[in-house]
């Protein structure tokens, strides 16, 4: 049975409490907290009277700006090559299910990969992430893993990588991702890389695709959740490589996609081709919010590592995901015994709400956790306004108060 | 693996047929062509801000509101039994995958229930549909197909009706409704009850639920593609049943809709808020739309039983389903041996497009295949309009246009 994604019931749990009063850091949910810019509204309100159905993989117009998305990025790309969805997830969901073999997953990653094979009938292969950074396998462990997999009678068949990384907010460098890239060549895999947090490296020119190495063989999925603020519209697409191996996949992912979910909506298709087209405004915006995540993210760190979390620094995205291993005697006393434990503890005692890492495949036992500072930017849409074009946000009243409640209850771990 | 799906594929090529400038009749897909509510397009553009994910199953104010569209159709519903979701396809692929045993499954059906079955790794049991309307299995057919599943060892536990029905354009009666889930609760089978045709029953009052009759294990899906003819902008919505079963089964299904969708999206569900409370606009838009599906399907039905087809008269939706049987010499002696050929044979030589038989999982050697009415309505919005208004659509230029081709294609048939 697959359970209510953890990600998502945290959400829904720290919205609730914050409902019912309690004064709760909402640092759990990997939504950007950001607003939607005003030309895109007019956009989806411009296309409001298209409710035909239209293709399963998008209209031309969205194919050909994404294609023109990837090739400024340095892919070169046909509109043919591209397909829409509602949302990454259904993308990823029917490219697992459509491209054969079991799924090779670095740990710890965005739970939704792992459920998704389970929904396929995949087996997990997990392969822990390098020290350098998240979202990929490290290289010689995962020499080892596929030849221990393939003893063990597993089929590794593809390869999940997230670049930049959930839950670590690291963008990994070009040449581990492509001595990664390599090994996965060398054994054939097919590789899914998830890019949805491209647009939000910190230093954009630090972004690299995992088709930039091997193009044959990498499937890449991304959208407009996050580097655009919009998740709650639901607008995903993939790009497909070219040659026979990438159209049979296609065919295949089109075909779960037509009996699953049709389309997507066919405003937000229209939304799609406006903002892919990398038009000034979103461009603006895109660099107002990745420099807004930077800050409060590097923010974050700089509490966590003062507070003595082990934790890497961030370069990507809103996240970051500390280790608490040094307070274990004292939170041992206390009954936490790892990960849950922990991220329940800190939402009791301190209202800092988390998610544990176990719910990223990671070891139980340790004390480490995910923490998402995109929900930090206000509650309304005028406090994010003022957040995104602040020069000091973290002095703005409500970021600073959460902040500072996270410092405290950190601090307070040392007392305990 | 699964296929495009077949309903989307000749939708797709009919449309290229067009922009290539032949004259086709696009009989082939249940996509219902009426433009959209002004009142609609405004609440869209009111809710553009709506940026966030949100709860898997939807805000509490579209549950809400599809708890009262149901109780005004005499089913007493809570908003806790409510999901949304992306269109009503995701949630019954999650429905049949969450509901355990294999898919009992009228024929013809919607081609979409086995592939999602085959998706879920389930198997399919057809049961022939009565004479007296499609959607249900024939009672005494389904009591004998049990039997027999078991004793091949089967596992028949889900049984999925369309009330009204795709594609025979029918609502069973009362009755027989009745019978058949009395048959399905005599062997503890989970029904499946899609009513995404319900507002379009040519006279409402003749619209049943098979909840009405078996409330403890009747799941029901709807959405507002057809009646509202929001197809493109892909709102569905399913009703769980009271008491643990249906909870449980609400649960797994949340469970699947956290990892393959997120949930619908937020503007989207302010628009199914809106719809689903019944304003009289909605109301008199839904109206206006079943009488002129309903005045286009009799015409349909006229020219086809006119021309010798065998064809049950339609009472809801805007399908028909004819039965060519009578020209099986003439159309053998050109190659033409079952239903695929036949639908080639008609989109080749007289410009008509339908879909099949076979796509329905009907006898692939039978003569008979689905016509859809619902793409006659016009090109434009303005030609849409009009025809909503019209007291004799049959008579606007576009739709006498198509109808005449229609005849004179099937009146061909004879001098063959």
């Amino acid at each position: 049975m697959v359970v209510h994604s953890a990600t998502l019931a945290v959400n829904e749990r720290l919205a609730a409490m914050r409902a019912a009063g309690q004064q709760v850091v909402h640092l759990g949910f990997g939504e950007a907290g950001l607003p939607v810019l005003p030309e895109i509204a007019e956009v989806l309100t411009a296309h409001a009277g298209r409710n035909g159905y239209g293709p399963v993989i998008g209209s031309p117009s969205a194919r050909t700006a994404a294609a023109g998305y990837f090739a400024r990025r340095g892919l070169k790309t046909d509109a043919a090559q591209i397909a829409f969805a509602p949302g990454s997830k259904p993308l990823l969901y029917a490219l697992i299910a459509a491209l054969p073999g079991d799924v090779v997953l670095p740990q710890p990653a965005w739970l939704t990969y792992a459920a998704q094979a389970a929904l396929a009938g995949k087996h997990v292969i997990g392969v822990p992430a390098p020290a350098a950074a998240g979202g990929m396998p490290d290289p010689a462990l995962l020499e080892e893993t596929l030849r221990e997999a393939r003893k063990a009678g597993r089929r590794p068949g593809v390869l999940l990588l997230t670049l930049p990384d959930n839950p670590t907010g690291t963008m990994a460098d070009r040449a581990l991702v492509e001595q990664v890239c390599r090994i996965a060549e060398n054994h054939d895999l097919a590789i899914i890389s998830d890019e949805i947090y491209r647009d939000l490296c910190h230093r954009p020119q630090e972004a690299v695709s995992a088709a930039s190495y091997v193009p044959d063989r990498t499937f890449v999925t991304n959208g407009l959740s996050k580097a655009m603020a919009l998740g709650g519209w639901r607008i995903g697409f993939a790009r497909f490589p070219v040659g026979p191996h990438g159209e049979d996949i296609r065919e295949r992912v089109i075909g779960i996609a037509s009996e699953l979910w049709s389309s997507l909506a066919a405003p937000m298709q229209d939304v799609a081709a406006y903002v892919l087209d990398d038009p000034d405004s979103v461009m603006i915006q895109v660099a107002a919010s990745r420099r807004l995540h930077e800050r409060i993210s590097l923010a974050v760190y700089g509490i966590l590592t003062a507070a003595g979390a082990a934790v890497r620094k961030p370069n990507a995205a809103f996240y970051s995901y500390p280790d608490l291993e040094c307070f274990r005697p004292a939170l041992a006393a206390r009954g936490v015994k790892g990960s849950d434990d922990l991220a329940e503890f800190l939402l009791d005692q301190y209202g800092i709400g988390v998610l544990s890492g176990a719910a990223f495949g990671d070891n139980p036992g340790a004390f480490r956790f995910r923490v998402a500072t995109s929900l930090l930017y206000g509650e309304t849409d005028e406090q994010r306004w003022t957040a995104l074009s602040s020069d000091h946000p973290t002095e703005l009243p409500w970021i600073a108060a959460a902040l500072e409640q996270l410092k405290s209850g950190l601090t307070a771990l040392r007392s305990l």
